[in-house]
């Protein structure tokens, strides 16, 4: 089959890859309707991590079922399904405890590759949940939104107790950031604020629901946030970026007794424990537990609730995944979906 | 009056300090029934905060209001009252959302000094709690622990989601951690593991409610808390330290979806952006809203439920500050009263 393969830093090519067998009996083989290229999958195309041997790419996906081990019971071959860009066994104490993305088990699923024409997926009854039905094309980039960029914008708006009568600022206007600022709004937050520079992406944060644009960054940005707020801060911050500039800016914009829910990978990043303990907000971040999250996200998209698959701005065939890695390198491009 | 002044590292004299004066309108004078020494006096004691200019001592208070200025509501000349170690409005949004020590108008009691005959206390309303009645000696120490020890050791375990069910590990064997024990106690946790390496400290955390003792620190002490939990880490942690290996040591002991509460004030800690990405704690710190615990500690006080003033191993006349500074610094003293 056709896969997408990063050899070197810039280095992407789309070439003939071994087709996914089933070893364990947990294990589904899905055929994918579509994939995508992640902000994380650039980490690597841009040589901050290291790129040792020829790497599989890509984590998100949605697609129909082709076959399953013996022991999968929860889907079945034909069965159109979505997936958390962490397989896990559903099982666990960990799983159990709304945490599947720290499963005891956990694949993280780029070790495994979906910019693909088909993918193993391991664990296959803990970490896909089937759809109510075979999708309309219209809904599919959303559902493959919710795989990952979805999931994740939304754990970061949980983790950060976005909620009725709060105010939540999103560091971060990357398909994450912006997904934050619509979980936020689903969630019931009075105010969203975005901070964002580029017109195109406080544009559609305006549409997912934002309620003030913040154009400033660093300190700058948060003393913008800080007068939005009555001098207090916000009482939500999602950081979506990852970098120690970014993780300052949500920790600082947040008030005392707020919450940080940061989902950006986090990158070279040391954080001060004097400005912790004194700026007295809870932190909790980490690659999200979107399969907690799966079931109602899904729900949403299928009942048209939400249209998260706007993110997607741009659109080419698996082959041309060359292309789409550039764009969103060259922030040309919000995310770029893969036609398989 | 007589008060404890620190001229240098060291060097801690008890001597003439000017008799407070009540200058706003919301403050009150009390004549301290006892005053102690607090870990944190140890950092400037030993160096480790620098010592600018010769600086009044000491945030802990019980005693029994003398003045108030012609706002103050809440308290009353003769009330025998217990305060936090800051001093809040009570009014502001801070405040009302359960934060008091991040109050927009704090003032930190050290600033005053409450090693001494007689305190001014800031805020009387937002920071004093009149107990029900005049206290048996007995219960001073007690009630003199809810000023900060006790309640900085119950934030940790609230901080650290303590609760029935759960497995709570703390890290630090000085008042503060053995006072959070108690604290995961009370609030229902259903193992307590204590990390201490001294055998008195061991024994007062056995009966302040520990079930485990961990003597090993750092991995090793980790190692141990992995092996009492199913290789799953603890639910709850509370760090009362403040160092670097005391945090990496509270992160890596708790679970994925786990909590860390950390009251430990911290020195020269460098969290790892990356390591608190990938442990998936949530963090919660800061200097505790004692305040917010204070009548509900009371009222365990006075039922004779919890007796925190087990702590104290050394009572000394405030005269003799600086034999109690340093029984703490030797560790020959886990907590030093001062008779006034």
């Amino acid at each position: 089959m056709r896969g997408v393969v990063l050899y070197a830093p810039g280095d992407v090519r789309v070439e003939e890859v071994a087709d996914p067998r089933i070893t364990a009996p947990t294990d589904a083989i899905i055929r994918l309707s579509a994939s995508c290229v992640c902000g994380s999958d650039l980490w690597p195309f841009r040589g901050v991590d290291s790129v040792e041997q020829p790497m599989p790419m890509g984590h998100e996906y949605v697609g129909i079922v082709e076959e399953v081990g013996s022991e999968v019971k929860n889907v079945k071959p034909g069965q159109f399904v979505v997936g958390s860009f962490v397989a896990s066994d559903g099982t666990c104490e960990i799983c159990r405890s709304g945490y599947p993305s720290s499963c005891v088990h956990r694949v993280f699923m780029n070790e495994v590759g979906t910019q693909s024409e088909r993918a193993l997926i391991p664990y296959a009854d803990g970490t896909l949940v089937a759809t109510p039905g075979m999708p309309d094309a219209e809904l599919i980039p959303s559902l493959l939104a919710a795989s990952d960029v979805l999931g994740t914008g939304w754990f970061g708006a949980v983790a950060a107790q976005a909620g009725p009568g709060k105010t939540v600022a999103v560091v971060g206007d990357g398909a994450v950031g912006l997904l934050a600022v619509l979980a936020a709004k689903q969630l019931g937050a009075e105010r969203v604020i975005a901070m964002s520079r580029h017109e195109r992406r406080q544009k559609l944060a305006r549409e997912f629901g934002a309620t003030d644009i913040v154009t400033e960054r660093g300190d700058d940005g948060v003393a913008q946030v800080k007068e939005l707020t009555g001098g207090m801060g916000a009482h939500s911050v999602v950081e979506a970026v990852g970098t120690q500039e970014s993780m300052q800016q949500a920790i600082r914009a947040a008030r005392a007794g707020g919450h940080v829910g940061f989902v950006g990978v986090t990158h070279d990043v040391a954080l001060s424990g004097e400005e912790l303990f004194f700026a007295q907000v809870s932190l909790l971040g980490g690659p999200a537990p979107v399969r907690r999250f799966l079931p109602e996200l899904i729900e949403l998209i299928w009942d048209r609730k939400i249209d998260p698959g706007k993110v997607f701005d741009l659109t080419l065939p698996l082959e041309q995944a060359a292309e789409a890695y550039r764009a969103m390198d060259e922030r040309r491009a919000v995310k770029a979906l893969l036609r398989v």
